[in-house]
């Protein structure tokens, strides 16, 4: 099993944090962390942890998504809403596709679950690298919150069940992503795009680069590229300008 | 999906009840079916039951599961007890060899679930065709019972659409990979990348793009950031020639 951390972010209903611990303790996964929680008592949460009664008593509470996920290798975002306005940070995986690729991935893995009445909301999920929704049935597809936890951590426990004997292959970490990130930046900058045309540009890179699982590796290759690419391109801006600038 | 029947057997807490309500109409499954239950108001069930309220209005009540299973054309118990002096009637499979397995089955499919307290009978499981257990934890394998209705409802669904053809965004085509291939060519080439290493690099992108399941709409962004470097790349290099050539 991955070292896995779940994040309730906004939870609404401490009896639904309790069920999430018991189904932790369930899929042995310790780590509960509350961002900014909604209710005042956490009674019902005890009340419906029965033996993930430890989980509660060690979860960690943050006032913001980023401080919960400071620690974090992977981010993983989930949704019910996907599609229209949306459809730029709402391109989602499946839970299985999920597990499937993090076969190649070290270190912690954080998924996010958000409030009960309304999710995520779009700035939060822009902190994920991965955003993930359960499959269901279009007519009501709002699963209860600790029902999306027991989900995807059942998917989680029945691959690192098959994954035992499997060997891994070095993941590029969450700060090579970021630098290649930052080498596109560079080069859409100068390429001339226009202000509002970067940000979709740039996730639509972030969502690519996030969901191909690239091995540290391929990683090492694609920085090259993108190092020459960049470097190219402000050598020729830098020669179009007047020499006086 | 397959013709499938949810059937708690003496349930205990009206909330869980709700829960699963919620969880069937989340998977598109309308038939509930209590035998016994234990509690004497369904207040809590309908507040828990939140969109699934019709398929708690339609639940049908029955005193034995002999009573309820008499229309299933294959029955499946599921429980959490495994091993010991039950293992003749408890010799388990998991959901996801089920709905393998259920890919032959034609007909109704009753599953039963049993109390929140002690599960299901030894008599009440010698009724099923198949005994279920969900693969969790040794430590605490006692799954909430929704929880456990809803795994194994979302492994149902799951293989229901993988007969479909899924997904609702619209995956890149092979053909457009291919021209962000050829893009991605001209581009390594106009970078002076030497010919051993032509093919490493090529490989590399070639595994990204393949791995990233990538939309139409990212691709199109994709091909578009590739032609700009592509242009820019192949404009300068001629400059840099000499004029006579």
């Amino acid at each position: 099993m991955h070292d896995i951390k779940v994040v309730l972010v906004g939870a609404e209903h401490a009896g639904n944090v309790g069920a999430v611990a018991r189904v932790m303790k369930n899929f042995g996964v310790k780590e509960l962390v509350l961002v900014s929680p909604k209710f005042a008592s956490f009674d019902e949460a005890y009340a419906r942890a029965m033996h993930g009664r430890d989980v509660l008593e060690n979860a960690r509470m943050f006032k913001t998504v980023k401080e919960a996920i400071v620690d974090a290798d992977c981010v993983v975002a989930t949704t019910a809403r996907l599609g229209d306005q949306y459809h730029v940070f709402r391109t989602a995986i499946t839970p299985q596709t999920l597990v499937e690729n993090l076969g190649g991935v070290e270190g912690k893995v954080a998924i996010l679950f958000g409030r009960e009445s309304s999710g995520l909301t779009n700035e939060e999920i822009k902190e994920a690298d991965i955003v993930v929704t359960i499959p269901a049935s279009e007519d009501y597809p709002t699963l209860n919150l600790s029902h999306a936890v027991a989900i995807i951590l059942y998917e989680l426990f029945k691959s690192s069940l098959s994954h035992l004997t499997k060997k891994k292959v070095r993941a590029a970490t969450r700060r090579e992503r970021e630098q290649a990130l930052k080498f596109f930046r560079e080069i859409i900058l100068a390429l001339g795009y226009r202000e509002e045309k970067i940000e979709l540009v740039e996730k639509a890179f972030r969502n690519i680069i996030s969901r191909a699982w690239i091995s540290g590796r391929e990683m090492h290759t694609l920085l090259g590229v993108l190092r020459k690419i960049r470097d190219r391109l402000c050598e020729t801006d830098k020669a179009n300008k007047p020499l006086t600038s």
